[in-house]
């Protein structure tokens, strides 16, 4: 059987941003490990598309704010009878914890900015070809250090993001495991919801039929127009997706 | 023994931007076989890169004037009595079916700005993070095609550059071969030499020198400053260099 093609939309501004924050994260930690020099270049790529989000938005304050609002919504459930009372004690100490890691954080991304090295290749990283050894000789002295070296500078720049990308992992998951919805039959090519105060809209696709969703929504309420990725394809009549509201 | 780290620098414009457009063809060399989504997302970021650099440049009539220039130096090496007649001929054949390779080509790029799948996906890859899935989800279906239909895609775009491609790697495979140099003593951290016509020097370091060189420079005159990579380290008095100039 296929394997469901996943898209996640998100239905306010702080989301995306976490969505953008957890792909750049994603794709470090891909490359972190390998040691070939297009990997390392990808890996700076990334890191400073990540510094450049961190630069324009106070992710710290609204992932601080965002962390409380979920400890009031697991509080909420501490007197409802049927709740596992002893995992949602985990979870709630969980949340302290990463509450304490982004309070006590510098502001995300401020140490990587005080990084001698990394300004001095930021900038041209974003010219077509500006990491060459001609525009940057001291990134290529640096391809050139010992594996264990690289490997150790790697580490030290994730180190320092760690309070983002583990309170971020934490508050992405509960959000996707809040997740309410099914499957649903999708009419010509179009399908919309109201959604009471949502956040991230999950849609579940089958790649054989050949179409992507395009959401437009806000919290309240969401529509999706399923568009065919071959031009000289129709889009089905009927077609079975899976759409979940978190 | 360390192997030494090899930097290149142009002496003019246009082998500035051959060793660019070598540079990301190599990128897109070395990834274009994987298969893990960080490398495709590594793929179309050289590949709009390299798209960037042949819109702004006319490169098809600089590597078609070059390779003329290199036809009349290979010319004039025909009547000299030690050269290998049979070999020199065989590099004049190689050469002209390079450049009718590239005079018959449409603008370089061309096919693939004409491409609808990589126009629509293009822009957003220029935003930090902005090739998410809910930014692309166009691409974001490419992605989840069966591993044969994408490489069978990759192939074909790359296939539209070949003619850059090779012209390009024989001339400048050409011109490396040309290189005159040898050791030289670099006393101070610092080196100047006359260049005489010259399009790009070479220069081998060894990197546990823990210097790399900053190059400033024409076609008949060049010098480069020994940096230190580490700042709390000394450059030293005397550094064995190798120095070419092509």
């Amino acid at each position: 059987m296929t394997s469901l093609t996943l898209y996640e939309h998100p239905l306010n501004e702080q989301v995306r941003i976490y969505l953008r924050l957890e792909y750049l994260l994603d794709q470090l930690d891909e490359v972190s490990g390998l040691s070939a020099p297009c990997h390392h270049i990808q890996f700076f790529r990334s890191l400073f598309d990540l510094l450049e989000i961190l630069e324009q938005v106070q992710v710290k304050a609204d992932l601080a704010k965002d962390l409380d609002k979920l400890k009031k919504k697991l509080n909420a459930w501490a007197h409802v009878p049927q709740v596992d009372q002893q995992q949602l004690q985990q979870l709630l100490e969980q949340l302290a914890e990463h509450q304490r890691a982004v309070l006590q954080a510098k502001r995300f991304g401020q140490a990587l900015r005080e990084d001698r090295f990394l300004t001095s290749i930021k900038q041209r990283f974003s010219i077509p070809g500006g990491s060459c050894s001609f525009d940057l000789p001291i990134f290529h002295h640096w391809l050139h250090q010992p594996l264990a070296a690289r490997q150790n500078a790697i580490n030290g720049w994730l180190a320092t993001l760690s309070p983002l990308r583990h309170a971020l992992a934490f508050w992405l998951q509960l959000t996707r495991e809040s997740a309410q919805g099914g499957h649903v039959e999708v009419k010509q090519g179009f399908y919309q919801q109201d959604a009471d105060g949502a956040c991230l809209i999950r849609i579940q696709v089958n790649p054989d039929l050949g179409v992507y969703p395009l959401v437009s929504g806000h919290k309240n309420r969401f529509a999706i127009r399923f568009m065919p990725f071959d031009d000289d394809r129709e889009v089905a009549d009927n077609m079975p997706v899976f759409i979940s509201v978190c």
